[in-house]
């Protein structure tokens, strides 16, 4: 028998399934919850509906959007001719919060894993090609992760987009700003011995 | 400009409030939410919402409970003539985990501290007293924090509840199970030399 009640073990329950969140950080915010005005709560739960109800993908580039075209999509001063492919709509913040990219995203919805049973048909790889088809871009970077699926994923579109004759680039990979050569993984610290630049 | 839309960004503001999620684990939890099949999502909203609608305290001893009286209150197997005081609702919880505890609790909802402008009257001591008066209670054991706040609180109940003759006791004060001794601060160390017992 649990001291909790039976809405509260409920709660609890639902709350671990997130990611992050144990026991011990569920039974916090219980008690955060049961402090906090109605009105809060109420809120709160509201908010993670309508993330559900409102949100859904940009018809160009499949980031996340409450209308046809995402912000990115929509911004006049964005330029169109250069195309980033990421692999989650997340990554599009991540490269945003970088801030200095001025062009729009292409969100392929995964990576080439055989492990996972996802191959390229699982890929937004065809509205893709549609795009360079018809629009007039002048350079594709490719900024899928630096593991293996992303890589695999990234030769495989080059392979698929060298032909078209547009400029394909590939993000630099290398040590992380502040970390020291010394912790550096070999595989990593080759990388970035190859992407090495004239100064 | 935000790269997320507007009900992510509310989301994400609402999540930040709740104790031990920063804005990386808010993000994580949203990414959760929107893979969630929507029924999931609708349920944990509404278990967030439940908790509020439903918990209400127990009229014996201010325990969380969706009844009159808590679980604990209403179970005819637990000793009615022990009474454990605690600060909160949680601290039944943790007691109930430790699993040796038969009696029953009574919550103070609070502890006095002069800092927070908490004097005794904001705490439940009438009741407390009340309980003591009208039922055959052979020991009160003491479970407030062994911070400043829940000494000054013991101390003080110490005093009113004496006079009365019940057995009255204070949990154990000393080194963590399973610590060392040579990382314990000298407060807990000598408390817990004062405590020693015979073996």
């Amino acid at each position: 028998m649990s001291t909790y009640t039976d809405s509260i073990e409920k709660l609890i329950n639902r709350l671990i399934k997130l990611p992050g969140i144990g026991r011990r950080s569920a039974e916090r915010i219980v008690g955060y919850i049961l402090g906090a005005p109605k009105e809060e709560v109420k809120a709160l739960a509201g908010a993670m509906y309508n993330i559900k109800e409102n949100t859904s993908f940009c018809r160009i580039c499949n980031n996340l959007s409450e209308q046809e075209l995402c912000r990115i999509c929509s911004d006049n001063q964005r330029q169109k001719d250069t195309v980033c492919i990421v692999e989650k709509p997340s990554d599009v913040a991540a490269v945003e919060k970088a801030g200095n990219f001025r062009g729009v995203y292409h969100v392929l919805m995964g990576s080439i894993s055989p492990l996972e049973g996802k191959g390229p048909g699982d890929l937004r790889i065809d509205s893709l090609m549609q795009r360079i088809k018809q629009n007039n871009i002048k350079e594709i970077i490719i900024a899928t992760d630096a593991d293996t699926e992303g890589e695999t994923t990234a030769l495989y579109l080059t392979k698929l987009i060298k032909p078209s004759g547009v400029k394909l680039t590939r993000i630099g990979v290398g040590i992380p700003m502040g970390s020291s050569l010394e912790y550096a993984d070999a595989t990593t610290l080759s990388k970035s011995l190859e992407s090495r630049r004239e100064i």
